[in-house]
């Protein structure tokens, strides 16, 4: 029996299930290995550790493969997700099954040894974003795909892991759930007021000014009203866009310039804490939206950065309810305060 | 300023925000103090060291806040939430708040020092989710709630904590967003199919067999067949019942034993991990549904229970895509084996 995609007939939210053996799971619940003091292969000059790169930002007349890259993309080792599978839809019972196709892609955003994507320079981010556009706009040309999610693990100083700054792109035949509630109820909003939510959201918090944390010509950062972590913090384009991947050049630039500030700003004044972004843009395939046509009006993409300082406690992840100790206006204002 | 109920724009979903002072927040992110030598208030005999009661179930002649109870409820210490409040529903800019009103109720389920409800005999447990429904039932009198939530946190031994054994009983303002969202799945299913989704779970697993952890007259408990965290666990009543307070002294005596042999085959198979469950039920009070008139024919009750074995990656946590190890069978047919 191998990984398959399983969709819950309550919540209607879908999983993989049964990557691993029962001997490599419980061995995985065992206390951490020290990392050998081998070479990272993250590193220029590595790149025959990890497998054949698929993209890389190189030097001019640089070969795959080798060093002369500053932004570099190869394929997972892990086996959760397998691109060479057909996408085969099937019923088990009552319940919806499907293959567990799909793409896991790493994106190394420097070739030197350095641990958190905040201390590159704006232009080097700027790569690096430029490069999970690539990747997204690459990978919809497979139809089995419906959502390319860009996201990062980035984890405090740690004798059991590498600490070299990257991102991972995992492409899905399905929309994850949290994009599809915001998708719709976006919608939903759009539908009553004709008028995109996070649009209304850019202004509401241009004119209160108490939640923001950082603001330039085409971004702004920002607390939400209605955060779901301690320090959560939402970076969204001023301008109505749905599509992360049609931001030209100079809106790259500034997205850099606000993602370094910001996640320089939540690092400093939480103490690099253990944190992860995703990139919530528009799927590839979408159902025509609703009476007025006129398809992503409604919806407008935008990054989520959420600290982990605390344990979520089981009630809040088993009710979707949080409890915040303090209010986003306190936490916008430590970190505006954090100078850097 | 203090905590106030806020709704996110995006999500839809309520939290409560503002609990903690800033220096009381950044003290609550420092390692644990060791619990003092002193008796725990929980016990039989401490009962000073708590809040006044609400309700025990007690000896006939014993007097409140004296020994004498097999289970005991009072407030809880903490303020996030105030009982004594309006619900003042109000908009702040383009958002909407609530003032922070509330029930929080601790539920001591036995008068001795025993951390584990599995560890109570069935008759002590069935006396403990008869006060679940009492006092579900008595806050449902107070027109200002919509859902009372019944939820444990059971922890693994610790000097850092009390280990005795409660569940704690929160009532809200709202509905929580997790039982929200499976209220409209299921009546979706139930307006397409005219069936309930839970009855139909029940046949489905009671057919296959495979993922069935423990069965008994009234109530089959199951991994379900996509689950978001390694050996997660749903009790549910075989009976279409939707509302946990209807059921009677004879089924809630069948819930406590499959809860106590459910409870410790997962105590025992994952040495006895930090789990959590909660108890989702009808809502006080529920929009009139669909075409069919009849309320809650499409909803049921049921338990979900959640170890806590494996870290949630900031990856599933924020696009609700879950990456199991193991498949639910495998995991079911370890805990069917678990010897007790």
């Amino acid at each position: 029996m191998c990984a398959e995609l399983r969709k819950d007939i309550i919540s209607g939210g879908w999983i993989i299930t049964n990557t691993k053996g029962k001997e490599e799971f419980f061995k995985s619940l065992e206390p951490g290995v020290r990392v050998k003091e081998k070479p990272c292969p993250f590193c220029s000059g590595n790149e025959k550790e990890t497998p054949k790169e698929i993209y890389a930002l190189r030097k001019p007349g640089t070969l795959p493969d080798q060093p002369g890259w500053s932004v570099r993309v190869f394929p997972s080792k892990e086996k959760a997700l397998e691109i060479e599978k057909e996408l085969e839809r099937r019923g088990v019972g009552i319940y919806d099954v499907m293959n567990n196709v799909g793409a896991h892609e790493l994106i190394i955003e420097s070739p030197e040894h350095i641990k958190n994507l905040s201390d590159l320079p704006e232009e080097q981010i700027k790569k690096a974003l430029l490069v999970y556009q690539k990747r997204i706009i690459d990978l919809k040309k497979d139809k089995r795909f419906r959502y390319a999610i860009v996201f990062k693990n980035q984890r405090p100083s740690s004798p059991f892991r590498l600490g070299h700054t990257h991102s991972q792109l995992v492409a899905l035949p399905l929309t994850p759930e949290s994009v599809k509630g915001e998708l719709e109820n976006a919608k939903s909003y759009y539908g009553e007021k004709e008028r995109c939510v996070f649009c209304d959201v850019v202004r509401e918090e241009l004119e209160a000014g108490l939640r923001i944390v950082k603001e330039n010509k085409s971004f702004l950062s920002y607390v939400p009203f209605a955060p779901r972590l301690p320090f959560e913090t939402w970076i969204l384009p001023k301008r109505h866009n749905a599509d992360f991947t049609q931001e030209d050049d100079s809106t790259l630039f500034d997205f850099a310039a606000i993602m370094k500030v910001t996640l320089s700003k939540i690092c400093k004044l939480l103490e690099d804490p253990p944190l992860n972004y995703m990139i919530h843009s528009i799927p590839y395939m979408r159902p025509k939206v609703g009476y007025w046509k006129t398809i992503h009006k409604d919806y407008h993409w935008h990054l989520e950065i959420l600290p982990h300082i605390v344990k979520v406690e089981g009630f809040s992840w088993s009710s979707g309810f949080y409890i915040e100790p303090l209010s986003s206006e306190i936490m916008a204002e430590l970190l505006r305060e954090t100078k850097l």
